[in-house]
């Protein structure tokens, strides 16, 4: 063998889709439900705390099992442009790549969990059970079949979506949105005057820990199909520089507009820079990663008040802002900052077109499954809970479990 | 060199017993000492959050004395069948495997920590200490010697536990078990008429990060000694199903038993597939893991009222049924599984045997072991702690400290 | 090419400043942010748990932004001795070296983050921004330029701090106790007589699980950097054994000495042996390695009554005794048990003494920088918040956050 050939090899034993870098990636994403789960559940009152563990345990859990019966097979496979088909038997090991089965399925369980904290505080269990299968299922695999799938036509065209700010992040703030919008708001989200007031997180520890979590699972998320190990150090330098400008993004301007640094933004907007950057973070220069963070920043900053005011969605988390609106906008931005033909570096408006042109079509398709899959639970099992069980609290009502911190204050007596 | 000998070069640089991924991967099974001890602390009360974690921490650092000394000699030197003997100077690095000591003390640690669990909320601190000490200088070393060791004689005859389903889980279990016998249940376990009553711990959210560290922690634990690229995806690959089909199975079963899905159920189901899937990572195909993982849901919500009310063994945190159920059925379970020579893959009963042979003599030398030690603390240091200092919680009359919470009420008085 | 030739490309894809394992021991580094977070969290009072976790994520952020312009150049280029100069282009990728960038951006945030500890619940927030934006600009760079930079004077003379025992966390612990001397001590902590009072931390459970990822991350903090794979080795078997003997020490000191095992002091005696090991975890044996542990496990024990009752300085987290005075201590710790030719294997004292030279130059400028800083900061924006705001909680006077755990109790009625 060529010594060539040999470093090539050895390249593919470390990254690429085959690498151990791929897998301990992959183990990365997988922490991240750890991130989502703290996240959610702190920025959420304690009286739902064990039904939003609940829904970020079972999404990756049931997520699983659609995932390697269809949703893999339709992501991976090359039977059209559309879909992938079921050219692979997962319980043969000689027709499964159970690299790529991994590796998908925890992408795909981002894109499933991101939408329980839009969905928060108010959703029946068995209804966010059978979402969260059917987004696995199939609205998950067809898109990202069109960007990384066999056939992957949006890339074919020369759409750029590196680790997934449209197919991942985009998909689930904006299914996190029509969730949103077919729940209602919480009881007492908005006053008679249809005046938004603040419903405040339960522990803002375990919040903070989550975004700290999020942050470190996304060097995996970004990183791990990196091609060799010069792409994955730029790599890690734009996906620290986009959050961190996000950051400091948010944190000033909350500080000029409300007199104050706020500290859940501030956490927030490290998700925002970090959505935003996981489109172009192989392809854009380092100014290029802290203008889209501080960008983001700020797009955060003003669609957190606008849908909770304007619009009037109630989105606990803000999860559509950061996902939703970050996620869309992280990818566009790769048709301007992309370092060999954005068109901030002299390649025209081609590649933005193109950008536009996946967005739409990633975002449509999520758009149309949605409303057919809340508009079929909404007439079937029912979305919301009673106002009843709203008020008592989830994990009561949905779990039987009468807090999730019984032991906390009666320890003494107990 | 030939081309073939340099592409070994750089598999063992990578995989194996000198590899980077091995030390990676001991790394984060270091890490589920984290999730133990979140899980465990979030599943008891408030009262005893301190001791929970000082016992935590202590039987790892505890550990590694003993485990320096005397322990890895015992488990990895080749004296006899029965013990390594002390052939390596822990402190000669000629003589000492410094990859060998950090990725079997990581093991070692995490059989003793298993145990704190089941014996949570009333065992004196010193009397945990010393049953630490000597778990990890004697008892685990010298049943692991025998599948892992030196000479090996368990999988010299065909035994196959790949990544510690018997020989750390259901050792563990089993550890725990008797040491809950020796204690008795924790005042107000059962009342009047032996009917248990649930004791609820005082923080899910915490308990539940705890879980979702252990499975991320787990990719290490069982894809650690991979022995290169494409068992590590098969690894991976059988070590998501299994926990996913577990917690599925759990939150299923106790949705049409109880009315209600769950919480802590589903929890330690992950944990439960977790330990099930752990001696045949590597062995079983896809179908064989998600079998595997579904049957240890089951056991689990079989076995944890079962022990709780039928043999009225008061287990806090159900580790006996995670681990040491689910651990002796997962190593069983190869028996049938193994896709060369599996009972179901038609190799007939022989594996199976041999699996049997193996639980037998591990559990076997452990409960040996452990009744002597629990016998000889009960009749010297005692091995509870007194009705006084149970009902005042742990945390105030082992520690001194008054509460893990002091702060957080009286924030604003202080 | 020579079949030696491919396998130094093949360790320096692994190893070395360009290799994966590189950045995973930086993405590991980075995860220690969320460790400092909630160890410092944890052990400080609920009404400011806001204002802590939003130092601990500014200080990276706003840090990353000052060490991209202005840190990474000084640090890495060799314009002189005393600094790097402005070599580098950060927006340029053939001048920029992201490795580099990435990694030495998360060991200069750590070091910035210890401060926050030592300053907590009374610090203004725009002082700490300045203050952490300061150390990464210019404070920090400079001394570690000294020591790992292009010229590394210090390192020239036969310095050794492999990972940052002086550099990193002496820097750190010194600036903390020049910025506590700074403020006073907080509101309560000495009574009338002068005599200290304990002020409780609000979460022993998240400080326990910050002291857990701190420990797991530092396996990528002294790692990262290893030549190869055998240094790796010992590496991580130096790094479990000091901080495990520093965690027995500090238990059984207080044990003996108070009557009763103390859960923080021993787990602040875990960090106390990873940063002792800090400076010679490739360069000690680990008899060596367990012996640095055990004495800064005592150390520790000394120095924090000895900071808080004799010199009257308050520090709320013992970041001081953890990193300043085991920082110093690791250092010169090398120059007795470096087996090359530390004094205690027969080298001579003249490894010692340039260690000494090392410590008090760095010291030494890190004293003056903070002195200059923290006057300028106290005679311009000032230093401390009112009395009013410290009694109230800086969550709610800084930030306007009602509390951090405002859905926590009133979560009926909300």
């Amino acid at each position: 063998m060529e010594s060539n050939a040999i470093l090539e090899t050895v390249n593919s034993i470390i990254f690429g889709s085959h690498g151990v870098w791929f897998l301990i990636g992959a183990a990365l994403v997988y922490f991240m439900q750890a991130g989502f789960a703290m996240c959610e559940a702190g920025f959420t009152r304690a009286k739902n705390v064990g039904n939003i563990i609940m829904k970020n345990l079972m999404d990756f859990c049931l997520g699983t099992v659609a995932f390697i019966f269809v949703g893999y097979n339709i992501l991976c496979g090359d039977a059209s442009k559309f879909w992938g088909g079921f050219s692979m038997n997962p319980f043969d090991f000689g027709s499964m790549d159970c690299y790529g089965f991994v590796f998908n399925l925890v992408f795909c369980a981002t894109c499933a969990t991101i939408v329980s904290g839009a969905m928060a505080e108010r959703t029946k269990f068995l209804t966010y059970c059978i979402y969260s299968f059917v987004i696995s299922l199939i609205i998950y695999p067809v898109e990202a079949h069109w960007v990384w799938g066999g056939t992957a036509w949006l890339t074919d065209l020369g759409f750029t979506d590196f680790a997934g700010s449209a197919v991942i992040h985009m998909v689930g703030g904006v299914t996190g949105f029509i969730g949103a919008c077919f729940l209602g708001p919480r009881i007492g989200k908005y006053d008679k005057n249809g005046h938004a007031r603040p419903i405040l997180g339960h522990n803002i520890s375990i919040a903070a820990l989550g975004v700290f979590i999020l942050w470190f699972g996304w060097y995996g998320f970004n990183g791990a199909a990196a091609a060799d190990g010069q792409h994955l150090g730029q790599i890690f330098s734009t996906t620290t520089l986009a959050p961190a400008c996000a950051t400091v993004v948010a944190m000033i301007y909350t500080w000029v507009r409300f007199g104050k640094p706020d500290v859940s933004l501030s956490l927030n907007g490290s998700l925002a820079g970090l959505v935003a950057i996981t489109a172009g973070c192989d392809n854009v220069d380092n100014v290029g990663a802290m203008i889209i963070g501080a960008v983001a920043g700020l797009l955060l900053c003003i669609f957190v008040p606008f849908i909770d005011n304007v619009l009037k969605v109630d989105d606990p988390v803000g999860a559509c802002s950061v996902h939703g609106v970050c996620g869309c906008f992280g990818t566009l931005a790769v048709g301007l900052f992309d370092y060999t033909d954005g068109l901030f570096y002299g390649g025209g408006v081609h590649h933005l077109l193109i950008q536009l042109l996946g967005v739409v079509c990633i975002a449509g398709w999520a758009i149309i499954c949605d409303l057919i899959l809340f508009t079929i639970l909404k007439k079937t099992v029912g979305v919301r809970v009673s106002e009843r069980e709203e008020l008592e609290g989830l994990d009561a009502t949905e779990h039987g479990l009468e807090t999730g911190y019984a032991g906390f204050l009666m320890d003494k007596d107990n």
